[in-house]
């Protein structure tokens, strides 16, 4: 194995370049994993477009990519498992293990934590990437590569969805039939939800939504009925979004706010007078594991999300995607 | 429509009979069903072959039938729904509404809870039974008569289940694999577990449990491993099934005690090093349109669990079913 | 007993009178309670001076008053209890018992909730009113008729603090010392809060939050250091108060919206970012005997709360006492 | 300083000797503690007696004392906090940091725990003892030598107490008036309990149930009557007891087990009928600043529990008091 491998780096907004690196060592504890896939997110086309998200500026050259799977090339010191060989979903952060948060659990909330493509954190357009052990998740041969990268995403529905305990007989809302409100609406039915509605303004993605079984699909332009609504998983962050989402509720429903977004305008008397409940969720915790069994059991769809292939040379492309297709979904990098 | 009906009914344990009596009516707020099927549960064999099951006993003729579907055939004052025609499932239980346990939405908990077939309340081995209108549940086409009445079961898994909070990734066992470890089986899955593994020392009863999607059966008399568990749904009551079950425990795993039984020896030093929690559970409330909507979306499947029909003067051969065949997994009657 | 009773009726805003009315009669299950305090809550000062809240809008004459206490003076066919003569707090509300929201326990909810003193129904500024006999919750005597009357306010505290599940360790900042702002302080301290802090801008306030146990008190205006908080119980409903309280919460904190107001704006990322779960609190149900408990074994301290007494014929008076006394808290009527 | 202390140690069931051994060294992240106060537990006065509590058997010479409270006097490497010279309550466990039950928070449950005087970890009948700095709590100066080494036993009620939710209104049994009980009783109490009742076989352990705040005191051998009971802390995990409990339960209540023992048997009937939850308790996880302040702020009191002082050589009198005297509650050991 040589140790030099090719990178696509972000050097500023909207140019990427292909640089060689030294291909990274795992320390103690670590594992070193040959990518296979890396499917593009959001955020990634985001930190493309403009250099920053929010508080998140980049001050340097930036790998994209978190969605990543691949197969473990390089084991470190005191490393059982996952051994050489293992396929496996790379659940892209590392937390310090010693402060507060990390101390109960909630190691997502870790103030140190470092997140792949999160400035000045790099991410996954590799070849190669060092995680901890603990982060790279052995997937089934049912598994494609493309699905595993994609485990990623659906972390954050499973992590959304166990926020608001939906589980059958549940009306759901799922507001945005972009890859989160699919995986969304996706997992809603997987945790037995009883209905499940999902408002877009793009008609294909409401094409898609019923693809993936939605009960209801609605376009929020027209006077489309929401229905009586016990969860809402909301995943714009528009406010417009937020306003049909919250008024379709029942009393005592709950509201996960999976939709980023800088401020959100909640009508207090009615949060009030049907005592809702509204969470924010962050990333997730503790789910790759549950987030491969959903996939692995076909539960869950996630090959049937992916619009287009790139290599690395094409991550830029990959990134352009979304662009220059409406009809994309998820563009995937296999380096 | 004749004010006559014929009723099967059990004058001592072992000796049926069938009577006519009046066809009730239907008081304010209340309906009248015409009963399309009775499936049989084991609890109305219990009173069939002893007269009795703990501290319910008979002292009168009973009329046995609780798990009830049929179509509205008359409504009392005030009632607006379901309107007569309307197919139903029947929740066979009346609450006092007054009470401190009713008050708080745990109506099944009422002290004054009148339940079919449950001394000195009479069941549904009939042609019409009445109950509240808010008892009697809209149950889609897809439904067949069969299904609508084993959502009296269903529900009781439902119930059960939802203690359990199961959801993605959750790793459960079931504990007996009559009907009611069947559907707890069925409702596991339909929660999004990762692995359900289901135990019973009879064959038949676990090639039932793998057609319903087990993913490991185990007979409990060999040295069979349960594996990992979250969740425990014990449906037997057995005390060498509950040892086996909390010995599968990992820590903090909730188990959820179904099956009945006199009492439940625990071991304790484990209950504590493990910080166990075990909640029993009691018939359901408030599940009644979640099971419609697991059955209706074949997330549970009811139909494939009848093994014999019979019509009201059979009522006796279906409670002795179970007895005459050991396949027999659900008989049900057709008044 | 005389058929005719006095009653204080705001006809219009800024207009009172009192007028002579017949006195109510107490139906089946119902109770007629001899009114003998009732203290001035916020909202009968603003129907006082705008006629309305929000979308509760006065179309005609309306009395005021629903911090009630007083003895049991006749019962309903088939009460029991509470018996006449008997010291009693008054739960000023009225559910139907048959809506989804009832059966489910949360009868606060009831989309037909008749409330004292909310358009078109009537409040306490009476000498008798007639309430459901379950809602007549009898007090020790060690309580005062000024306390049990304020069993009212208590009573959302108790319901606001116990969404948040305050309890030892737990370090809870109260936005706001009006008299619920005192007295969710109080209920938390209650519940083993380890450390509470208080902000308002009035210094008088921050006197009384540290007369009532406050470990820290705030000027928002002053650079001010809330500390970290697990829990925030936001009595305001004031943009800039959320936005303080927010600010301070570690991350999984709990904000409990008690304070009133037409809509919040909320930091999107943070309440992401931290997994803030904000909920909206209304009223209160199932509380009464807690709120007792807590005010006859002195844990909370009712009494001290009030700053001064009138008759009927001062009902206004009451009304007014705010305005007209920056110190005031809580003026009580005794009709 | 010298480097060697002085050390009380268990050579085998009812032999104690004290030996001179070498100061312990912290490392990494690690302080050492002069100890000032270890007050006695009855698992120490278990392994005096027979050497053993259930499966942990004493194979080794035994350190016992787990109830520690002392002052910093070195730290290791990369401890900022706490410095020496702090005075803290010590939280006598060490976990792995690495296990699904460290990362899930739960580092109680942590398999590979090492806990002070439990074989063959030795425990603080010692001039020094090195732990984890996160596992040394600074105390404030109201809390006494003595006070701070109970926060031990403290943490252990305030566990099992979060465990039940308790909260105003609620209306606790606490089977049991030893220490533990005792303790339970003042964090129901400090947890706004509308109502404890204690039961205790013994009339001095009563009297003590009734100074620390009991509401009611029963006598088990007389026909005393629990009450309605939301919440059983059980403390003694005697049969009989635990029976008495059970009974007394309210539909819905929760049962936490504290007390220990090798088995306990459950009307299976009446756990279901009522929908008990039944809960283990295992020593404590994140408690320990929870358990300071409510010491420090006088909602328990810990000093009032303290019968007997003894020196490093008196440690097998400390040991002895609860055999020796009926009246004892607690004996500190003073190195």
């Amino acid at each position: 194995m040589t140790d030099q491998q090719r990178v696509a780096v972000l050097q500023e907004p909207e140019r990427m370049t292909v640089e060689t690196r030294p291909v990274p060592t795992p320390g103690t504890g670590e594992v070193q994993v040959a990518v296979r896939a890396v499917s593009v997110c959001g955020s990634d086309v985001h930190y493309y477009d403009h250099g920053r998200i929010g508080g998140f500026v980049m001050h340097a050259p930036l790998v994209l990519g978190h969605e990543t799977s691949g197969v473990v090339s390089a084991v470190g010191e005191g490393v059982e498992e996952p051994a050489v060989g293992t396929r496996v979903a790379v659940e892209p952060q590392r937390n310090c293990g010693r402060c507060e948060q990390c101390a109960r659990g909630r190691y997502h909330l870790c103030p140190w934590i470092a997140f792949f493509a999160t400035p000045p954190v790099d991410g996954s357009f590799a070849q190669y990437v060092v995680v901890p052990a603990v982060r790279a998740h052995p997937v089934p041969e049912a598994l494609s590569d493309d699905a595993a990268a994609m485990i990623e995403p659906l972390a954050v529905a499973v992590h959304a969805a166990g926020k608001a305990d939906i589980g059958p007989g549940a009306r759901v809302f799922v507001s945005g039939a972009g890859p989160v409100g699919l995986l969304c609406l996706q997992v809603a039915k997987a945790r037995g939800a009883a209905h499940v509605s999902v408002s877009d303004p793009v008609a294909r993605r409401r094409d898609k939504a019923r693809e993936f079984g939605a009960d209801t699909v609605l376009d929020p332009a027209e006077a489309g009925e929401v229905g009586p609504t016990d969860v809402v998983l909301e995943c714009t962050g528009v406010q417009a979004a937020i306003d049909l989402a919250v008024a379709a509720t029942t009393p005592a429903a709950t509201v996960v706010l999976v939709g980023t977004g800088a401020e959100v305008t909640l009508p207090l008397d009615l949060v009030q007078s049907r005592e809702l409940v509204l969470k924010g969720t962050f990333r997730y915790a503790h789910v790759y594991p549950a987030a491969i069994a959903l996939a692995a059991s076909g539960a869950v769809r996630l090959d049937a999300m992916v619009t287009s292939h790139h290599d690395l040379d094409g991550a830029e492309d990959a990134l352009l995607a979304a662009r220059r297709d409406p009809e994309a979904i998820k563009a995937v990098v296999r380096p």
